[in-house]
């Protein structure tokens, strides 16, 4: 493991006090909420609600104001003596057999920061914390739930149809955590004082590693294109059937995966093929159909849309080289999401003044902060180096010592924030 | 559909009583034995069994023996003056959801043939139609059943831990239908007084039809190599890991498919990917594994060890590449057998006799023939054109002209086969 850079005090304070604090945090949420298989917090579940309480009492203690909104997102709040609110958001649901950090870290630092500007006593900007319900969608395959909610976004009529795998019903499992689906947009309320919005979040991919870095400052959230490609040819004995007469379908799928790769390389962006499965099926039978799923994303919205035009173009070209055809359908598709450049700066700002070279970087995955940018509401993330890019593992991990930058970092920034919004409300 | 070639009589004696009669034949046991769906004549079970006491009523009516051996091979002999036995072997299972001909036709065009000669009173080699049990291994995953055991090359130890979908042992399956597994070798008997061995069989593949003619001869049957390899890179979230991070074990499945068909187009052979799975298989996480099977088929020993090294060559190559690792399983293996000269050369000049030139060609697929000629009985089988080239589905089908034709061969090649062999042993 890379050292990491060095905090430089420059008449900064970095409380040395909080150092270790958040960590000794996550580790006992760790304890309290997970088994050897990792974290088991996944949302509306008594283990996730488990993690809510212990959040509860912790906040409890530094007598801050805790309350859930109707979306099921727990609100933490220092109040201050002026209606602008500053908000710090993470969630502490994570998928199954999940990480210490993911959701958690953004939580457990921003609790840090509210208990730091209780204890010093200063009153300004309100600040609040809120740990969103269901950022990882992991037991209904919504993500964002919660964000979706606060910020109008999300499609009730949709959600409500949604069964997990033991066939309950979402509106039924939000129920049971106090959430009535068909008020969760009452939650919208909580957000129109919101005059910026800070997340710190854990990279989930190699690059700040790759550059020996351990803090990084978003640019924004990569649109998605996420497609579902049928390829269709003709199922035939795989003995008898001579090359030059076959319509393989996986084949079909095979060299579309190959060229969705180089056309991400020649964009790029980003794109994966990771669901891709054959019909039959059978290892002696030459596939009638492939179906596969294309995941394409970028932070330029031109670029995206040209990737996806051109993979539209080459699957009709592999699909009449085949002699297949091909349907597509699209899947998902969220537009890029860029943050606020003054948020930017501040954060950057930040890294740079602790001594931290933090470079800007657009984040491939959608976060809460994406629901709150698309919104409309000022926006910036901080990236913290992720040990071999892991994450939603076990074995998901990042330095004790990045672990500490960044969490200073999110400290400074909010001050620098809360006092540019101050100065903008005067 | 193209017209068939017309049979020249040529002062051959063809029946014209027999003409459509195995066509009616065939019908009345679809009727019997199919739903909407297909032919159902799974072995070892009930249907099955009903197709074997319909087609022993059938063989009574003609006066001829009917006896099962230890194997659940049912034996339809018409004895004659000499010892020597010619077979001719089918199989009327069929696959779940299979086609009207697939084992049938070669089961009912053999009782033509020894009706014909139960009709003309002629005296010589004994003639015996033999219904194999379990070609198709639609159960238990096991084909080649019945001819295994008889010519010794069943692995009983093997087969007696198999399991059927519904949990069902194979040992208990069989003797439901009076076959005990720990006697299924002593078929082999029943094999001891055979000269040689004749199969009619649908191509299964489009050859004949690309070529516009109605049959073939066989020259043997494709050795097979059938492996598993597996791929295994490093799964990671399909947005923040930029392409020159990943080990995508996907795109090296996805390379693989593609240098195969190459590989089997490089050397006049046949090879599928036919079943292919990435791991964890989501839309969102670049494949940490994939595990597909590659199924390699050539009629000659050297080329298809070569196309074998090749392929284990490129997969070493790609996993290079693409900085992933290879696992590389055998999972079938079957040397190509060669058929009887003597008896190609008899097939061959029956169809010409009769008008039809029918070209020689390898068979893709293993059938029975493949157990005897392993065995060392002197071998051959007659192809019939396919319609599409389709099999094992309902809509497998023939022209009806092209049944009546392959009959008329099959009796032809029988009579000379039969001269051949009283001649050799007088």
């Amino acid at each position: 493991m890379r050292p990491a850079i060095s905090p430089k005090a420059r008449n900064l304070s970095v409380d040395s006090r909080a150092t270790g604090r958040v960590i000794r945090d996550l580790r006992e949420l760790a304890e309290l909420t997970s088994d050897e298989g990792g974290a088991q917090r996944m949302c509306w579940t008594d283990t996730w609600d488990s993690a809510r309480k212990w959040l509860e009492s912790k906040a409890l203690e530094l007598a801050l104001s805790v309350s859930q909104d109707e979306a099921g997102n727990q609100w933490i709040v220092l109040p201050g003596n002026s209606e602008s609110v500053l908000a710090i958001g993470g969630h502490l649901d994570s998928v199954a057999n999940g990480g210490w950090l993911d959701g958690a870290l953004n939580v457990l630092a921003g609790l840090d920061v509210l208990r730091r500007f209780a204890e010093s006593g200063a009153k300004g900007v309100t600040l609040a914390l809120v740990n969103w319900a269901d950022e990882e969608g992991a037991r209904f395959g919504r993500s964002l739930f919660g964000s979706s909610a606060a910020t109008g976004a999300l499609d009730i009529a949709a959600v409500r149809r949604l069964i997990d795998e033991s066939g309950v019903a979402l509106p039924d499992a939000v129920a049971a955590y106090g959430v009535d689906l068909d008020r969760v947009l009452e939650s919208r309320s909580r957000l129109a004082p919101v005059k910026a919005y800070l997340e710190l979040h854990i990279e989930q991919g190699p690059v700040l590693e790759s550059l020996d870095l351990p803090l990084g400052v978003v640019l924004g959230t990569c649109g998605v294109r996420r497609d579902v490609l049928r390829f269709i040819g003709q199922a035939a004995h795989a003995g008898p059937t001579p090359i030059a007469n076959r319509r393989d379908a996986g084949i079909a799928g095979a060299r579309f995966s190959l060229a969705l790769r180089e056309c991400a390389i020649r964009h790029s962006g980003v794109a994966t093929v990771g669901t891709f499965r054959l019909e039959p099926g059978l290892p002696t039978i030459v596939p009638g159909a492939c179906e596969l799923i294309a995941d394409m994303r970028h932070l330029d919205r031109l670029e995206l849309s040209a990737m996806v035009d051109e993979m539209h173009a080459t699957a009709l070209w592999i699909a009449k080289e085949e002699r297949v055809s091909v349907e597509w359908r699209p899947l998902v598709s969220a537009e890029p999401m860029a943050f606020d450049e003054t948020l930017i700066e501040i954060c950057e700002g930040a890294a740079r003044d602790l001594g931290v070279l933090a470079p800007r970087m657009p984040s491939g995955a959608l976060h809460d902060a994406t629901s709150m940018a698309a919104a409309g509401f000022p926006t910036a993330m901080i990236f913290v180096r992720s040990l071999g890019g892991l994450s939603h593992c076990a074995e998901e991990d990042s330095l004790e010592v990045d672990i500490d930058i960044a969490v200073e970092t999110l400290h400074l920034a909010t001050t620098r924030a809360l006092e540019s919004i101050a100065a903008s409300t005067n």
